[in-house]
């Protein structure tokens, strides 16, 4: 092990600091973002659904994108699949369509050949980047510019979650119904409020685990498998997330003595209850349940429990993520592994092996 | 063990039986569902896109579908996300999409609510389910009932083949490009080829080996995650089933001695040569490779093989999945378990606790 990874695990990891820088990136990104709401309306105007192009973390953010937009904004959304693009080539009729891409850096080849697609398709672009000039922003015909700062730590924190602050902005400009705005102010200080949370137990426990799954619902099912990823690129274990409707249909039957199921739940809306069921449900086929957020009856139900915010359901996933994140910080460390150069994996991702 | 159990997994079991009738149970699939072709086209008229609405198998067939509707038919597509319907009950309109929805037993209740909402949405509907007279069957506005005759065995094998065999012709409809009808005519020998392969060294090196992931691409995605659900539900295993672009961002730093994957390749079409390209990464990370189909290329490479179907890659998966069912049925065997009535499991699956 090199000197720089020692001091990274006995010290402070910047994935730690970046983590802590949060609440800040939150404030900058709304204020950054929310007058853009206009042009977005704009460019929406005489489409009909959102399609969001995205791979990795920001696949998970998309997907809570594309719930709130249909559950929310009421607007018909979906995920992209970019291999439709950029090897088959299919030629689609995208006139109705506003294309959403989501990239930290803006440079992944894949993103950025698909968003160029999906205008050649007769789409409307926007683009979600953490990096002003990057390829991605530069192309969009709408940019939204994250403001997280410099990202150092390879697995992204603050990118995702104001990737997901962008998303909301998004959503809310889209929709018909009452303005998330009231919601959307008041996630800085709820991110701030989970950042001293003692998450030790939990880490421990991950860390000792043989076997651990994933899983979450609707708007938090994106908060679970960024669980599961961040756990999977940063402890290097393979961690499965799974929705909670896959999990029930078939994979239930590998869950047995000494499986630690971490759940990402809401405290409200119409998927909190059936949470709480699950808990149940896993205990007796013999996993233990690390749960995160929920109501007060899935977290007396929980063997390990850590608090989540108190904000509704749909803004609930900008700071429902940060308990996931610190326990896996700590995870790392307690397993003697640099959290903040994972092995094999680099800042910008890309599909191809020759970086097509 | 009871005794019926052991007599199941001594001799041959109804999965075994169940495999191999799918070259008949297409044939019969084709010829029932070829004549809807007129109706599926009229029912199409002025919609612009499909929506597809399944879970378990039926949605690892269902992507099958998504991305042939894409690649090969021009129609955008995309999976639907049941509980937006059934659990927050969001009012989108659907007036431009053809829904449909995929459901072996036809009974599955949260799929059936789905479809009424979508009808409620505006949808026109399509259902494909195994079942005549079931209640998807019976509300939807176009029914493909495919002919795979009663399925004993829980792990669906011939309802799922079936299933792929509806999308083809669905696609195929609603497509205006060349036909596929001469391509799927060959799917029955080509189901039959694969029958009578040794599929016994791959089995034993699934049995044993300590961790397992499957992937897959493109039209060959849906197939490489029903390769690992299968496996999962019939052999008690976790294994993941991951997208090959996924694999690469992020998880692929759990890549390491000890670990098979396995890769369910396309002989032709643009993403044949990148997965060769993936065999000699994993390879170089400490993993085995259990190949199934593929390039030339692809098959050398590979420390274990099992041969493909000759058939274009539009319709490959309509055969790909053959050699990856008798591999799972004879390693479920080898594990001492009964692949007929894997643990845990029921026929028709329900996502609620409560079967609402």
């Amino acid at each position: 092990m090199s000197t720089s990874t020692s001091t990274a695990i006995a010290g402070s990891t910047r994935m730690a600091s970046e983590i802590a820088e949060q609440p800040d990136a939150v404030r900058r990104t709304l204020e950054h973002l929310l007058p853009e709401q206009e042009r977005l309306r704009a460019a929406f105007a005489g489409r009909r659904r959102v399609l969001l192009v995205a791979r990795g973390s920001s696949d998970n953010a998309a997907t809570y994108g594309r719930y709130l937009l249909e559950v929310s904004s009421g607007v018909p959304a979906a995920l992209a699949a970019p291999s439709v693009a950029t090897h088959y080539r299919a030629r689609l009729d995208l006139s109705d369509a506003l294309v959403v891409s989501v990239s930290q850096s803006g440079a992944t080849a894949e993103i950025v050949e698909t968003q160029a697609w999906a205008a050649s398709c007769g789409a409307t672009t926007v683009a979600i980047s953490n990096v002003a000039g990057s390829p991605l922003v530069d192309a969009a015909e709408v940019a939204l510019v994250t403001q997280a700062g410099p990202e150092v730590a390879v697995p992204a924190t603050k990118t995702y979650l104001t990737q997901l602050v962008a998303l909301a902005v998004l959503a809310d400009a889209l929709g018909t119904g009452p303005s998330l705005a009231a919601e959307l102010a008041r996630v800085p200080d709820e991110v701030e409020g989970l950042l001293g949370a003692d998450v030790s137990a939990a880490a421990e426990a991950l860390a000792s685990a043989g076997r651990v799954v994933v899983s979450g619902r609707g708007l938090l099912l994106g908060t679970a498998l960024e669980t599961a990823l961040k756990m999977e690129e940063t402890c290097l274990r393979p961690v499965r997330g799974y929705s909670y409707a896959d999990l029930r249909h078939g994979p239930i039957s590998v869950v047995s003595e000494g499986l630690l199921a971490v759940l990402v739940a809401s405290a409200s809306g119409p998927l909190a209850e059936p949470m709480a069921d699950l808990v149940r449900d896993l205990q007796e086929r013999g996993a233990h349940v690390l749960g995160i957020g929920g109501t007060r009856d899935f977290a007396r139900g929980c063997d390990l429990h850590l608090a989540g915010p108190d904000l509704p359901e749909v803004v609930e996933p900008l700071a429902s993520i940060v308990p996931a994140q610190r326990m896996i910080e700590q995870m790392a460390r307690r397993l003697g592994l640099d959290p903040d150069n994972p092995r094999g994996l680099d800042k910008v991702t890309q599909t191809e092996r020759n970086h097509r």
